[in-house]
Formats: C-alpha cells, structure tokens, sequence
C-alpha cells in the first residue's frame, strides 16, 4: 500500500466518522478533518470541496458493498438470495451504524443537486439489482423457481422493497427485521411445490421442503 | 376564514415554493419570506425557527395526503385500492413537483435529528397503513380476496413499496410508472380466481375477470 493510498483510505474512515456524528447537510470540511491527524488544508489538496470529498466517499462505500453482496456459492441459490436479502438488510443495533444509515439517506435526498452523486448511486442499484437476477436465474436454471419466474422483474421488486425498508427505518423508526423477513416469506412463496430449499446458509442442506417453502 | 388562517395558508404555499427552489437543506427563513408579501420578522413572528416551521408545514402536508389518501366509496374494494397506489405514486411530470418530491425525502431524512419531524411523519405511515388495510379486509368480506389473506401484513408490504418507489425515484432517477404497475399486478394477482374485479375506476363494472387478474 502506497502512503498516498493510506492517506486516502484515512479520509474515507474519517468521514465515515464525521457523518456518523454530524450527519450530511451540516458536515463540514472541517469536522472531517478534525477525525484525522491531518489539517483541513490537507484535506483540501486531496479533494475539490465536499461534493468532490463525497463522490469519493461514494464510491469507496459502493466498493465494500460489492463485497457485502457477493454470493456464497456453495448454498443452493434461493439459499443465497435470502442471505443477500438478511446481510443488506442487517438491522443496525449499534448508534453509529444508525447514524450511518440515515447520513447515507441524506445523501440519497442530495443526488438530484449534486453532481455525480446519482451515477455512484445508480452502481449500488445496478449491482444489487444483477446479483439478485442472477440467483433468481439459477434458481431457475436448478429447478428451485418455476420456468415462468421473470428474474428482471422480481429483482426491481426486491430492489425497491428493499430500499422502503431503508427508507421506512430512517424515517419512521420502522422495523427492518420485521419488512425484511416479510421480504424473505414472499421470496420463500415463489418456490416450486417441491423445492428443497433452506432459508438458512447453515442447515442448507439438511432442510425439508415444508419448512422451507412456508404454510400455503 | 379569518385572517390569521389566511396568513398561516400563506405562509404554508410559500413554503412549499421555496422547497421546489431552494431543497430542504439550504432553504432559510429569509427564502421563504421571499415567497410571501411579508417579511422575514413576520415570519419570525409566527414560527420559532425553521424546525418549528416545518412541523407545521408537515402537518399542513399531513392534511393535504388525507384528502389524496381518501376512497372512492362506489368502486369495488380491490379497485379502490388499486386507485389509491395509482394516486399516491402518481408520477410527477412537472419539474417543481419533482423538485419537491425531492426535498420531501430530505426531510425524511432529517427525521432522526428534528424534534417532532417524526411524530408527524408516522401519521402519513399510519393513515397509509390503515387505509390500505381496511380495504383489503373489506375486499376479503366481498370474497375478491381469499379467506386466509393478511389485510395488516399487506398492508405493511404495500407502505414498504411505495416508499421504496419514491426513494429510488429520487436517488437514481428510477421509473416510476414501472415501480407502481408492478405493485399493482401483485395486488391483482393476489385476487381470487373467480373475481370480477377491473383495475380502473371508470370500468370497475363493465370488466370481465380475465382482464383483471392478469394472465396466470
């Protein structure tokens, strides 16, 4: 790792930080550089003011989220779904994490303003949004989805399900596990009569179709 | 009406102009007073900061999404439901509409931070909420929904969509249109085999099943 990268990789955890405390609209250049051993000068050589700090941040978080929704490709692939699902969808029980969430919902609102937020944006949709057609696919191609299943189309639903969850959590206080586990039956629903499937990566394996494919 | 009420209407519309302008971040006091024939101490004068302001103008929402929010009692259940997602995700083709759909989710995302933004907020999710789920248990009463459906878990999904609809419409400039059809073949598909049911107001009498519950 080069100096310049290990300076850069400080001010993306810095302004993880400094969004946890302040939030988005009223962070300044200066608060992130105070999470730093570094001057708010230094700050300013490395980046072109806040949108240009955040068109960074964006795409240094859009790079952990590509490894967050990697698959498991060991489990059947409606197994893999649902862990897609559960780990996008992990409730938050620590404060910052909280605080992330609704700094990242903010940041959400300021796309339409800003320039370059919404292309970074739109690769976290684009990304999640493959990776789920590509396991609704395999659920096919394994026999687990009927024929007819249509992978675009369940994707953008999961997709913007997903996002209301987000949404509903920051804005409300709403219940992720609750919206998201709702999320999981209906994915479960789509099953063939048949499938033997797990919901869970663990007991993937040993599960017996009734448990997994719900009561109906 | 008296005059104070006309003031406070007035205050309210300004508000809302000075959103589609300005967002909900960089608006001041000042901005809005511009809007009006008054001044900024007037403005003062009625509201104690921008957060007070904005509890009131949230509520001033809250009024307006009631009456969007009410039902076309002649309509069979399953069709008045269909026709309040069609209204409440109604696209917005008008660029100040858009720009206020925008700085509505910034406000959202001020929830955690504002006093009292979020008591208001839970109005609009329970009045959704409630609404959607007395139609669907009447809509199991009048058979066109199976016996076993659950109205509040529903209800829940359909409150989880739409606001997943209007958050990926405004982040990454999503289709709405696209979003909203899909939630309504769902609430279609999930009819019994047999309902005569249309997705249209107008023609809720005259359509046959087939049109209604889609090709499956």
């Amino acid at each position: 790792m080069s100096q310049e990268h290990d300076t850069q990789t400080a001010f993306m955890e810095a302004t993880y930080r400094a969004l946890c405390t302040h939030g988005y609209a009223d962070l300044t250049m200066q608060d992130i550089a105070d999470e730093t051993d570094k001057s708010k000068a230094a700050l300013h050589y490395h980046f072109d003011g806040k949108d240009d700090l955040f068109r960074e941040f964006l795409a240094y978080l859009h790079e952990g989220f590509t490894e967050k929704i990697a698959d498991h490709p060991d489990a059947p692939p409606v197994t893999q779904l649902v862990a897609l699902v559960r780990r996008v969808l992990d409730p938050v029980d620590d404060e910052s994490d909280q605080q992330f969430n609704t700094a990242f919902m903010e940041i959400k609102a300021q796309a339409p303003y800003r320039d370059g937020y919404r292309t970074v944006l739109r690769r976290f949709d684009t990304d999640l949004r493959t990776e789920i057609a590509d396991l609704v696919r395999a659920a096919i191609e394994d026999g687990q989805y009927p024929e007819d299943t249509d992978s675009e189309e369940v994707a953008e639903h999961v997709l913007t399900y997903i996002h209301g969850t987000w949404t509903r959590a920051a804005a409300v206080g709403a219940d992720v596990v609750a919206m998201r586990e709702h999320l999981v039956d209906d994915l479960l629903d789509m099953l063939v009569e048949d499938a033997n499937v797990s919901a869970d990566v663990e007991t993937a394996v040993e599960s017996a179709p009734s448990d997994a494919a719900g009561s109906e």
